[in-house]
Parts: C-alpha cells; sequence; structure tokens
C-alpha cells in the first residue's frame, strides 16, 4: 500500500461502530488532541470514556468525502473529511455531517493520528463543490 | 528569525483588527480554505467578504495561548492556538475563544497560511492545564 492508501485505510478504521471509542488509544500519538466543536480538547483515554459512557451510541459511521490529502513532508500529512455519522446522545438521534482536520505523522514506519479537530454536525456538503 | 519566529509573527500579523479580513488574500496559498464551526469552508476571498459586510466588526484580537508548535517536515508546521476577540455582528457583542488549528507551508522562502479550521467561540481555556 502506497503512504495515502495506508492513511486512508486507519481513517476507514476509525469510521466503524466497533473501533471509534478506543481508536485513538491505539492509532494515535502519545500527544495526540482531539479538538471537539467546542474547542475544547479532549486526549485519547478522554475520548474512549466519552464513548463507553452509555451516553453515546453509535449506528453508523462512513468516511463520506475526502475533501484534500496532502504530503507536508517525508512523513507528515494533512487529509481533510466529512465523517458522516448517526448516533444517539442521551436518547436523542443525531445525524451529523462535520467537517475534520486530521494530521498523521509516520513514525517507526507506522503512521499514527497526531491531530484531530472536528466541527459541529450541520455542514453543507455543497459548499465544497464551489 | 527562526522558522517559528516568522510563523508566529504571521499569526501576530493575522491577530489584528486592521489586518484580519484581508489576511488570507495576501498571506495563504492558493488552495487555502478556512472552516467555520459550521464545517463549513470559506476561501481567502469569502473571508474577506464577510468581514468587509459591515455586519461584522472586529473590536480587538489577540493570540492568547499557543498550546502547539510542532514542524511537520522542513517546510511545513502545524500551531495550535486560542484567539482571543471581541467583535460585534449585527450590533451584539461577543466575546470569543475559540480554538484554531493552523498548518503552515514554507513556497519559495515565504511561509504561508494552507489551512485553518476554527471551533465555536466559548472554549474552557482551563482544560489545557491538565
Amino acid at each position: 500500500m502506497s503512504a495515502k492508501e495506508q492513511i486512508l485505510s486507519i481513517l476507514e478504521a476509525f469510521a466503524s461502530t466497533e473501533r471509534m471509542g478506543s481508536f485513538f488509544v491505539d492509532n494515535a500519538t502519545q500527544d495526540f488532541l482531539f479538538i471537539r466543536p467546542s474547542g475544547n480538547p479532549i486526549d485519547a483515554k478522554g475520548f474512549k470514556e466519552m464513548w463507553s459512557s452509555g451516553d453515546l451510541v453509535l449506528e453508523s459511521a462512513e468516511i463520506t468525502k475526502v475533501h484534500k490529502f496532502d504530503f507536508l513532508g517525508p512523513d507528515a500529512a494533512i487529509c481533510v473529511f466529512t465523517l458522516g455519522s448517526k448516533f444517539t446522545y442521551k436518547g436523542t438521534q443525531n445525524d451529523d455531517l462535520p467537517t475534520i482536520t486530521s494530521i498523521f505523522k509516520r513514525i517507526d514506519e507506522k503512521w499514527k493520528v497526531a491531530w484531530m479537530q472536528r466541527s459541529s454536525g450541520k455542514s453543507d456538503m455543497s459548499l465544497w463543490n464551489k
């Protein structure tokens, strides 16, 4: 697999109902943080706890569209994508289309997620076609 | 100036009432996009138009804190920061503390903003100290 294929396959694995919660514990750098729509950071362990609390139940997730993929050096890349996801939060149904900026780093020949920031869930996909 | 100093000085220039609106027209890459809290993208020209519409009036802006600065290769860097800003939108006062993930690239010896995603405005700064 090319480096780009490896990174996209990591994102596909992230967008999975079985793996999303614990995903960053296994696939992120030590200093990884996930920036929530509020701007508040959460680390891999906190992200896992959020999903295991029972308040959030993920029904489906997919990489709806990759808007940008670009190498930033021999061992770093940026990938910006829309993550389609359906979930319930304390019983309330959500159908989200957030934009996510993700940064990947290659460490010891293995690509890791080094940073992610996600928007709120109601992005307008048509704006990417302009 | 070191590369890091150059990049931070670009961010300081961005956080200015005189320059913010037109900033990306002069200091961003051709394919630059700014991701709004909604997840919707806006380009440098659209960002400028947003600020020149008259609906938004910036009163003050500052780089409140740099949370992360990291080179991603010889010619790329990530900088994550809180942008303190006071502005009015259609007459309503706002006092914002969004988290912004920014990516910089060096092109022809000059550092340019290549990507920015900002959160909504009410982040909790105390969460960065954990």
